[in-house]
């Protein structure tokens, strides 16, 4: 199994689009122009060299630092699909202890680098970038990576507390098949679980997919310790406290703005004796929503409510090759009551036989109430068993001369359903100015009692420059994020602020709050080494200069 | 309904202690030997005048000083009953809105005042206390409380998201009255509820009898405002964010050191359609842990989890004057083949009627495993009808001649039962030194997976001379700390900081942790109006001379 270096996953998984979905594609944003992608040797060849003295723990190879430079963002991929890297990283150091991270801190101080601290590499914020687009600046700061691969593994397990230590740099499965050993889980299942680390879910503040029942990472992060360039920060287990502001939650959401979580414990929970995932369809929207407000207020102990709009069902349900199952799905859906172009929702139980039974009943009761009719089971286990698939379909797509991106927020009911409209519409009218369509659904998929998330994927033509690409990803998502702040919705509730959404922060965090998070940025690095564009910076993404494309 | 000033609650109910309670106090410390208290026309003769310039809305009164002077606290108390009141506020301001809280702040300033926020004047760890026993400080600033009673009120409620905003000022009873003519609840019980408010529970991050279903205030307050001399911090009341570090966070259990919070909005629930107290009887206290550890594994949806060591069942049971009732509950343990002397569990239920019962029904199976056997019906109820009435008897014990203080931490289920028999043997053996004894017992009362809180309440005899009191309580409270910390617990699971653990906070947040704390502070508060001596300032309470007290 090779990482794939300039898109999702490993090298040797293909996603499938069927043909069926390709058409479909074609008929709502025109056909795909594919053109060729830079080879990784591209890269190589033009890559300037290092600039940082030799240390035993910094490699300085060509591919290691390419390797490094890039997270999953829309605007990395064109970067590397582009050969068009700007600033590369000058060394990726691997650390094995958080003394060894303090070293490299050390050393990073003493011969001035730019820090940027690495686990999974899966950011879609543009948590790693050290720059955009363009030629390296060369009279920039040098950049040091410092992946923690080296610092994974269960450090320790306490069964009374089911408190289980890892370093920060070990990945969900890898966490996961570690905890099983003695009967226990974690639970934190983002879409990016296979490769992203712990240490990366807490500096990001992630949301995994079954968060309703297992709980987000701020629920889960017990405590550990961050190595800052001022010192090291340790985070005791407390299972609550009243002593004061949390310091756990400075450290959640910090994106190495503080320092580099070197070490983190979390809670685990015996692994649950019933866990099923439910389908259903939900005749239209406006029930939809019916349903989740109920289902909000019955406060059931749930695991998981992720409902998709029309749209989405539909497009995912081609993409997944089940138009005839969709066809299927539909005749079902009819035939007891429902519409013809419903909502597909998905129900996750985890826990207890006697509970998780009685909440499926309930649950289902509120459904079937509001005109829902509960799917084949099958579709409920398809989509436990494909959901870490799904991300390939990007790579698929680009190939076929599509981007493919998403994007989230979260807010209140009353705010939610405007706001999900709002940014569809934004989206799919985005390059209304370049006579080009794209095509955006959503999916509500973290209830809160008081609100909920909206996960938007929206799909557009690449242009035959990259340049031009980038533009149009650009110009979309500036027009999103304007609309989730208008509408008064977060700027993320799961992907993290990066630099992507850093121009967006102030919005929610208030001057007298931006003000504070940079006096807490410089208490623990005070010499600004720790890469201060991302979440602080809040400069964004470098718009390229207007051009003519000729037709595009 | 006069508050009463020097002690709990409403000044016109007496905590009823049983003669046979009184009987076994004086077997387990020695017969009280009682001391009239001072009154208050004692503590208004000697007050110094105000030295605050008038303004519309500052008070300044010699019993509504008085009355902002001092909280709950035992120090309080001896201070109080002592007409030793130290530093008294010059004057006691009541703003009725955001803006009347920014010219208080103004005012402050210009003025060279240090700002107390007072909301139900229930700390019981010197949260307001401007100093400590002794003469009033000539030469320090005037003291400014602001009480926030005319900021209190729903100012809105949203039905879609449940999120109720309130003036800060707002008590638990006009709080939870206010939300049931919506059909919904907060569900916050502190023992302190009757009197304490939303923005103090903010401050100190407290926790409700049944935060267990209903969650901490951190899971409560979705949002609000705080007044900073710096500025306004407006929180905004997404369900979840990803978006950097949670401002909320920070402001809970700020304690007044960064600003006053003057709105705040909570996430409410419908009133659930079933809400009730089981109580259990569990042969030991091994056996108790053993159950303890079960439930919090099994993850079940209870609202409260709370067990009571045996000599803290036997106590309070005699307490509540049910010595007979407590003889029959031996004699039903006895017979269902539990012990002769057990430990109380109380498990609470809140939640639709089929998963209350089926909670109900797996929880009781894991207590019966472990040989508990259920208590008869009405026990669960009266503790539910009785819960707010205990602290009375503080009221009742003192004027016995007996002091009565309670104190509590939290940590991993590894650690707590350590922890827990070490306080009960620290408190139980602190006085040895002046040949006193104290009697001291614990209960578990919020079970979380990874740890518990402990409570522990301890009882002594008054000395004949206040200063004698204070000493005793003084040695009793920082053997406690120190007992606390040495054993890896949090200073506080749920009474806050305040002055009285100030001194024992850095051992949990670090040096690098208090620094930034201090930075916030100084970023929300650059002056230092705020009152410097809670939370951050880490002096503690004076430890008055050593003294002979001839034969007490």
């Amino acid at each position: 199994m090779t990482r794939r270096w300039n898109g999702w996953g490993d090298d040797g998984i293909v996603g499938k689009v069927p043909g069926g979905a390709i058409s479909q594609l074609e008929s709502l944003v025109g056909p795909g122009r594919p053109t060729p992608d830079a080879t990784l040797a591209d890269v190589v060849d033009t890559l300037p060299a290092g600039r940082l003295p030799d240390h035993p723990l910094v490699s300085a190879g060509a591919e290691d630092r390419i390797r490094h430079s890039r997270g999953q963002s829309l605007g990395d991929w064109v970067a590397l699909r582009s050969a068009s890297l700007g600033r590369v990283p000058d060394g990726v150091g691997r650390p094995s202890s958080s003394a060894e991270v303090r070293e490299l801190l050390g050393y990073a101080g003493e011969v001035g680098a730019t820090v940027v601290p690495y686990g999974g590499g899966t950011t879609v914020v543009g948590g790693l970038s050290p720059s955009d687009l363009g030629p390296p600046h060369g009279s920039d700061p040098p950049v040091l990576v410092v992946d923690l691969e080296r610092l994974a593994g269960l450090r320790a397990f306490d069964p009374a507390s089911g408190l289980a230590s890892f370093g920060a740099g070990v990945t969900g499965p890898a966490l996961e098949s570690a905890l099983k050993a003695h009967g226990r889980m974690l639970g934190h299942e983002p879409q990016s679980w296979e490769y992203s680390t712990l240490g990366g879910w807490v500096a990001t503040r992630s949301s995994g997919q079954r968060s309703l029942g297992f709980g987000r990472i701020e629920a889960l992060f017990a405590g550990g310790r961050l190595e800052a360039p001022a010192g090291t920060l340790d985070l005791p287990t407390y299972p609550a406290s009243a002593a004061g502001p949390d310091l756990r939650q400075v450290v959640l959401g910090s994106e190495g703005r503080l320092g580099i979580v070197t070490e983190a414990t979390v809670r685990t929970v015996p692994i649950p004796e019933y866990q099923r995932t439910l389908a259903l369809f939900v005749p239209d929207w406006g029930r939809a929503m019916e349903i989740l407000l109920e289902l909000a207020g019955a406060r059931l102990p749930l695991a998981m409510v992720r409902m998709s709009t029309q749209d989405e069902t539909r497009t995912t349900l081609a993409m997944a090759g089940r138009r005839r199952r969709l066809g299927l799905a539909m005749r079902w859906v009819g035939l007891r009551g429902g519409g013809g172009d419903p909502c597909l929702l998905l129900l996750g139980l985890a826990g207890q036989t006697r509970i998780a039974e009685a909440t499926a009943g309930l649950a289902s009761k509120i459904v079937r109430h509001h005109g829902g009719v509960p799917a084949p089971d099958a579709f409920g286990r398809q989509w436990d068993a494909g959901r870490y698939l799904q991300p390939y379909l990007r790579n698929t797509l680009w190939e076929a001369g599509y981007a493919v991106d998403t994007l989230e927020s979260a807010t209140d009911w009353t705010r939610a359903p405007t706001l999900a409209a709002a940014l569809v519409q934004t989206l799919n009218a985005g390059l209304d100015g370049e006579n080009e369509r794209a095509h955006a659904f959503a999916h509500l998929s973290h209830v809160y009692s008081s609100g909920t998330s909206i996960y938007v994927t929206y799909i557009f033509r690449r242009s035959p420059r990259p340049e031009g690409t980038y533009r149009r990803w650009l110009t979309l998502k500036t027009a999103a994020s304007r609309t989730i702040v208008e509408h008064g919705g977060t700027i993320s509730h799961q992907h993290g602020v990066g630099r992507d959404h850093a121009p967006y922060l102030a919005v929610e965090k208030g001057e007298l709050g931006m003000a504070a998070l940079r006096d807490l940025a410089a208490r623990f690095d005070p010499d600004g080494l720790m890469d201060p564009e991302v979440l602080l910076g809040g400069t964004g993404r470098p718009v390229p200069a207007a051009e003519s494309e000729g037709g595009t």
